[in-house]
């Protein structure tokens, strides 16, 4: 086998397997959820903590998004140095903290998790590994089924903490619908794998430049972090996330002709506002690369990336981030990196 | 006067009026300040939601770490498409919800404060024009005594920001010696100017450079996300700004021989931690810029750039960020730019 073919090939490997690790959460973790729902439900009177890191870090902030416009509990986004160099002792009282680390190692997570529980807060892990010091610090796990994640660049356990995520809130909502929007995930799943061809055609062109932009809003402002965290680490491209509220403001300034802006697009709330953003990069003659089921957004395209439909806004992110994880392995490889290994970078982050 | 000379200059005069805003902002605001802190006292039960846009989301970054540690209460940092968007109504009652807007005119912030009042959460507005539709929209409102902001660039409005939140969590937590240590504040700002030719030095070399990273932790992670948004809009450097803990996670891998790092060191619970990236950075022969007024850390600097000390770690946000600004301006004009005039962007964030 040509060396080419061995970078990322882990990464790959995984992506492959979100189809499966998608069905298989709904299938296994569904009692979990639903128990862990009627415990999560009593506490929503002042707000939800979500703990993270890196890739985890993403699916919170969509964990954020959904817990917020679903079940209209503010959150917080934890900044574990409050707690780990201030040594602050949070009123969390009543509250809900969710920590997610695939590995469940992360020491300031796992110590963010246990004052939080000796504060009295409910506690849950979403983790794919039930025996780690996370898991067994919190109340409650919730296990992500993903399976042995060998590449550091973490791909199936993000998007089977999405799903863990929106089943977890669809249950708490009793959402009947949402709930049973995630049986369509598997196949969308498998959808989404089949732009390999036309993603590989971006990627040969994105791997001879060395900056581009992400862009989305609401629930995918999600996908466009992580989209970017991918290219970062594994492809060592200059890849920046801007929400399409901020990059209108100020930085779309520095889009010129041929710049390459990549924009998430799905049906929803937040399609018209992004709509505008692409016309606007239209005008500037830059090159957009759009992932998107609605032919109007994909009309204002230099690159047309056409999704499958998914039925629920809310599950989109689970759908759209998997061509950008192609994308990130593919650029890494035609740079010749190994995004499976990327140099500096751990699987687990530890700091405290 | 020569073109270049011009470039700039009210982001320049604007910088150099700090020490009097910060010591009006004390003098002028602090009654006003004791009287919203007694009613903000009594609404610590469950969460503080601060909402901003821009360099005003940076100040209230820092906000979130000092109403933390100070006063134990967790704090969230708006996402207002939540509102604009997805027409959440968010349960907020027995709340607080503080927007902050140099302009009092961003239509989300504006918009998420109204929401959050009609919802039953004591509102405050943070901002330099006292009868803004933000100010208008707020049962409370703390003027920052700026005076006119010219420049695009926001630089004396920020350090206001800064003060008011501080000046407003000494005030609730009870806190005399953190009150009184803002009279030092316009002292330190004015040593903090004298660091000018330090930096111009650095900013000769910067200037021919593309790419630079910023890192700080805890309360002054808010300085380099500050540092690296007015580097990049005013500058149009490729400046990203990592906590430490971020950046050695995985990040510290791009870092290569000569890669500029600008780390913001103060005496305090981070500067352990940040001593160790020092010392990392240094093996990988980085051009650290470091701004302490310790020497063990400055001896580990490429460029040491001496700061006068402030006495409270939780003050030193509003005299670090004095020699970055400087910094911005500078490699602005070496580059031919107008920080006043950035391409593209506007005083006012429009975004709903």
């Amino acid at each position: 086998m040509p060396r080419g073919n061995r970078l990322g090939r882990w990464m790959l490997q995984e992506i492959s397997e979100q189809p499966a690790v998608l069905e298989r959460v709904c299938r296994e973790e569904a009692g979990a959820v639903a128990a862990v729902a009627r415990r999560l439900r009593a506490r929503l009177q002042s707000v939800v903590v979500l703990a993270a890191r890196g890739t985890s870090d993403n699916a919170a902030l969509f964990g954020r998004y959904l817990i917020e416009t679903r079940l209209r509990t503010p959150v917080s986004l934890a900044a574990p140095s409050v707690v780990t160099l201030y040594r602050a002792r949070l009123h969390l009282r009543g509250t809900a903290v969710i920590g997610l680390s695939q590995s469940g190692r992360s020491p300031d997570i796992v110590r963010f998790v246990q004052e939080a529980r000796s504060a009295g807060a409910l506690t849950i892990a979403i983790t794919n590994h039930a025996t780690s010091p996370l898991a067994r610090a919190a109340h409650e796990v919730l296990q992500l089924h993903a399976g042995r994640e060998r590449s550091v660049a973490a791909t199936k356990t993000y998007t089977a903490q999405l799903a863990v995520l929106s089943l977890l809130v669809a249950h708490v909502a009793g959402d009947r619908r949402l709930i049973r929007a995630h049986d369509a995930l598997p196949d969308a799943a498998m959808a989404a794998l089949n732009t390999a061809a036309a993603i590989d055609a971006v990627a040969e062109r994105l791997s001879k430049t060395r900056e581009c932009l992400v862009t989305s809003r609401g629930y995918n402002f999600a996908t466009a972090l992580e989209a970017a965290l991918k290219l970062k680490e594994g492809s060592r491209l200059v890849a920046e996330a801007l929400s399409s509220a901020d990059l209108m403001h100020g930085p779309i300034a520095v889009v010129e002709r041929g710049f390459p802006v990549i924009a998430v697009a799905p049906p929803g709330r937040a399609l018209n506002h992004l709509a505008g953003v692409l016309r606007a990069l239209r005008r500037r003659h830059a090159r957009t690369i759009v992932l998107s089921s609605v032919s109007t957004a994909l009309r204002l395209a230099t690159v047309a990336v056409r999704m499958p439909a998914v039925g629920e806004e809310a599950l989109t992110p689970h759908i759209y981030v998997i061509p950008l994880q192609l994308l990130a392995a593919y650029v890494a490889r035609r740079r010749g990196l190994d995004p499976d290994r990327p140099r500096g970078l751990r699987k687990v982050t530890y700091v405290l």
